[in-house]
């Protein structure tokens, strides 16, 4: 399952062949990684991808066959097709830690590499970091609202294919969900594996009584009904009682769940926690399914619904309310005749416009360890012992804030170099919990559903003016 | 690429090792496919994905790594490990062809295997087939209100995953996008590539004129131009004609096209296309991206905008409006103690309740090819020497209506058995035909954009008459 090289856009190649020929091989750019604003106009996003985005550039081969096939399509020197068939990524990739919080118009991944190859990573790049950090952002929003009661990704039969399924259920989990439906995806990533069992298994025995019997047979262990398939209140529960009475507890087990997947799930879990109660089993977990979102999330738990489990399908898995994360790749240096020259792309709406040069990020925090701005400096600008900094807002540089007794972050940090990834990849855990740790680190407002506070993400003197000399430039 | 046999809901694989534990391994039933609802709030879906549904049906073995990953799980019978080290998928797969209209609350595909084999398919099934015909549907819808001008797929970077970008371009082929921008999509399918260049490739030359001379140096025969990095009618299609002229037209070749990929469309395109009339290159094409769905390609093309092919991104690959094919998988018959029990799913909302049985589906066809119903049968029904017939509303039964030389297509016909997928599969083009032609046979109103009308899927008399007398017994 590991991605085809040739999955790009045709206009990467093209314009490959076209700077190869152009003698332009060796000219080094710079590309930033950064998207414009939050999916469902939430506060913060969660960046992820990032291990798939390493593995593929260190494995990045073109086959003969993709070779021969560029060669049939007629547009590619041999001399290109050449380089092609010893093409090794060779430039520097340097990014936020995978799991961080992260916000709009800040380079997240930053490209430094002859401007052929970054060209030939874009289609790549941009379509594993936007798919990742989609799904992590929206677990996280999810299970925001769940307040500290497990959400399980149920998903995959409504994903966008195989990748959409597998990659989606690690983003799911370090967003913040507890366990995936999915085996494959706990098989290749580690992710605790939850699942009960589907309508159809209640329905394929004579009656409800004799389905649950045969699973508790089964799993005495691991005992958790779907209990709505033809009367939650009438039969399912009853019957999950019974179970529990005359199979589980003589045996020494306990019924250790029911889920429902339908009607009205405030009402019902409410009745089945106090059936349940009064069966004598209080440890019986309520799971409840059926188009859940962040909304409905909230709601239930508003409702104090008894409910101790939520699993999530498609509202999680397609990002339905949003299923698009807009993260862009743009250009932003490139060296010709031996000179660096910062690049900038201007657009009549302030926000499109790019920030120039090859930048580093750092992340104030302050003494309670909240964060409190990102601030994009160039890449020779040296933060570490400073003392305080005056904060300025780049649209409105009138707007300004001078911040002491802070400690600064450094978040664009080299991660991959002359064909290496660099140090350990994190563990899939260590990500996770990277992500818990940032989401603490965020003043609450951040993080509100509806409205939140806009994070500050500002730009150095040097930069500002830097930018705002070339808009001039270009304008003039 | 091919999809990981382990791709499954875990509850598959703990509903399986409990069937084979209760002796259940060698029942047989029917499952079948099929949607409520079109997204969008469209009149019909195109059925897609049938192909790789095939394909993974037919190499679908489960490997020694799988094995000792699920006996490490510990709820996994070692006899039913054994069953899967050995396992063939042994069912039969019944379908509409790959590319037909389809509607809602009819079966699409009908898996009839053992038990445990319907259950462990399900997860693929559905992820594939929701996939690629929820793509399939939105291009269809796309490319109707472009009345015939060519519409591009851009959508890879925005796609989540890499199968959503490549099986999402074979989808979008199917439903109607000529060409696509990701090569390994059209290496693996042979769908036309198309692609023109970046604003990067623009701003890494010293000004546009370069840049543009660079790529008619490389390009000749195939010079698109992007033309908007700077200013669209003031630099950017100027200088397009200025290299038409002083470089293309020289050498006997002719500037393609010019690509405008922000700003008021239909404006520019309109006086690019007075430009290049006007510098006498009135057979450079005018292509548009940005952002486009069938809303804005239907205004554009009702403003009369010069264009001549538009490029569709997420709107397209994420099918953004509506990001999810609510497919489901449902049991319709079981065979138990040698006799087959039809399976019936009651909900107080009777367009959830499903219809049992093993089925057939027949299209009705009126004396021009039109098609006017579809109707839902036993599989034993015969109607093929039938000359009249008398259709009614499965909600409202007194809506009746007696229909006369038809011309009857049976829909549902057996794709995969004993092994072995039937016959040879269909080329991607003749899949796209099938699209092509199917459309042509639907009435303008149920193609609509907006209030479309509702076809009509009715269910015999027979079929109506056991769902009714089930319903009864059950509530009964």
């Amino acid at each position: 399952m590991s991605a085809p090289a040739l999955l790009m856009d045709y206009y990467a190649l093209t314009m490959a062949n076209s700077y190869f020929l152009e003698g332009r091989a060796q000219e080094w750019a710079v590309f930033d990684y950064y998207f414009r604003r939050v999916p469902d106009r939430g506060g913060y996003a969660i960046f992820a991808g990032l291990e798939q985005l390493l593995d593929f550039v260190q494995n990045w081969r073109f086959s003969e066959a993709d070779i021969a096939y560029l060669e049939k399509d007629g547009r590619f020197h041999p001399d290109f097709l050449a380089y092609l068939r010893d093409f090794r990524f060779t430039g520097e990739i340097y990014a936020f830690a995978e799991g961080s919080v992260v916000f709009p118009n800040e380079p997240i991944v930053c490209v430094r590499a002859p401007l052929i190859e970054c060209q030939l990573l874009e289609t790549f790049l941009l379509l594993t970091l936007n798919h990742q950090s989609l799904i992590a952002t929206k677990a996280a929003r999810l299970c925001r609202q769940a307040k500290g009661k497990p959400v399980f990704e149920f998903g995959a039969r409504r994903a966008h294919g195989a990748n959409a399924a597998i990659d989606g259920a690690r983003a799911a989990y370090i967003g913040g969900v507890s366990a995936t439906a999915n085996i494959e995806a706990s098989q290749r990533y580690g992710i605790p594996l939850v699942g009960t069992m589907a309508h159809a298994y209640v329905q394929s025995f004579d009656n409800e009584y004799e389905a649950f019997l045969a699973y508790a047979k089964s799993y005495p262990e691991h005992c958790v009904l779907l209990v709505d398939t033809y009367d939650t209140l009438g039969k399912g529960i009853p019957n999950a009682i019974r179970i529990h009475k005359e199979v589980l507890a003589p045996q020494g087990y306990a019924l250790k769940g029911i889920r429902i997947d339908s009607g009205d799930l405030a009402y019902l879990s409410e009745k089945a926690r106090h059936m349940l109660d009064e069966a004598g089993i209080p440890e019986a977990k309520i799971i409840v399914s059926n188009a859940l979102d962040e909304c409905l999330i909230r709601d239930l738990i508003q409702q104090d619904a008894q409910i101790d489990a939520f699993g999530v399908g498609e509202n999680l898995m397609t990002a339905r309310s949003e299923p698009v994360f807009g993260g862009v790749y743009k250009i932003v240096s490139l060296e010709r005749d031996g000179m660096m020259q910062v690049k900038i792309k201007i657009s009549e709406n302030m926000s499109k416009t790019t920030v120039p040069a090859f930048k580093q990020v750092y992340r104030f925090f302050d003494k309670q360890g909240k964060a409190i701005a990102d601030l994009l400096t160039l890449r020779e600008e040296d933060l570490t012992d400073c003392q305080s900094y005056e904060l300025f807002d780049p649209e409105y540089p009138w707007k300004k804030k001078i911040v002491r007794d802070f400690h600064l972050k450094p978040m664009l940090n080299v991660v991959y170099q002359n064909g290496q990834i660099l140090g350990e990849q994190p563990s899939l855990e260590a990500i996770r919990q990277n992500t818990q740790q940032a989401l603490k680190s965020l003043w609450r407002e951040v993080k509100r559903l509806e409205n939140p506070h806009g994070y500050y993400v500002d730009l150095s003197k040097a930069l500002w003016g830097l930018r705002q000399s070339l808009i001039q430039k270009m304008r003039g």
